[in-house]
């Protein structure tokens, strides 16, 4: 029990510096940069208030623990930016090996658990991992919208690009998707 | 459904705010100080990895909502420091106001459920209100560790004022609190 707690308190310290990690995007009408650790807590919040818009029955709590730590790998591997189209942005091996290291600071069972849940976010066929995902496409999403383009306008992501990229929302809540659609439509004249 | 969808998106802007919501303690080896929203997404991790602690059986989605939700009130009340003898620390009206203003922007169903969860964590009777609290009370403690005494030693906090507001970690998770006192009588050479 008391070495158990020794690792926890490890891990909670380690994870301090997730509130280190910035984001390309910024507060809602705002030039300050998000960190990952205000927008999991955030994506969290969203999932709370957005759950009966979810395609499919989902265990929240596993919704909310997948969102308060998707973005832990970035301590290690930081932040890769969604429209970067030089990286690869799903289960790297530079994004595995931060999760074993972090999660593995842990008791072994606990560290198993979180791993097992970072995975099924990142592979994202679940029904949570589905709606987690919505989640975390649908704030940016927000914020730039509030920041007049935001990330778009600043890194001029077409609106192809954008659509491609932010379609999958469809797979975790339909009418979220109609309404986030609605908002790019708008934000590039379309 | 839309009309769900429009208040919960205004929810979701309203609630950003909490992210310049500072608080007196600061990041773990640091002078920065930490904000709400971080502070938020730590507990709630916290409550996640240290569950097995609790002295009772809890329900850990109700547990990570307290936890996640507890501080927006802040939004309208403001940061109020555990040390302040001058303010009641304990559902001021004004912060009664603020939970019915920011979380009444939600439909009325969730406006209530959640107005519920923040009086249960603010009433702190439940089981998991005391879990949760223990989490809210454990944090800066740990902050304030790795930093050579943090707000005890800005605020000149005695060693019998950090054990009176402290000692309520016990009723959540009894061997927390056992680890949590080593720390202070350490800091305070006791």
């Amino acid at each position: 029990m008391e070495d158990a707690l020794e690792k926890q308190i490890a891990f909670i310290k380690e994870i301090d510096k997730l509130k280190y990690i910035q984001r390309k995007t910024r507060l809602f009408n705002s030039d300050r940069h998000e960190n990952d650790a205000e927008h999991s807590w955030h994506l969290a919040m969203m999932a709370i208030v957005l759950s009966s818009h979810s395609n499919h029955e989902i265990d929240m709590l596993k919704v909310i623990k997948m969102l308060l730590i998707h973005d832990i790998v970035e301590i290690d591997a930081g932040d890769t930016f969604l429209f970067d189209t030089t990286k690869n942005h799903t289960n790297t091996e530079e994004e595995l090996k931060a999760a074993e290291r972090i999660f593995g600071i842990l008791p072994e069972d606990q560290a198993k658990e979180l791993i097992a849940i970072w995975t099924e976010f990142e592979t994202g066929e679940t029904k949570e991992a589905k709606f987690a995902k919505a989640m975390d496409r649908f704030e940016p999403m927000l914020q730039n919208a509030s920041n007049n383009g935001g990330t778009w306008r600043e890194f001029n992501v077409p609106y192809e690009a954008v659509i491609e990229k932010k379609q999958k929302i469809k797979d975790g809540a339909t009418n979220i998707w109609d309404y986030a659609r609605n908002m790019v439509d708008k934000y590039y004249g379309k």
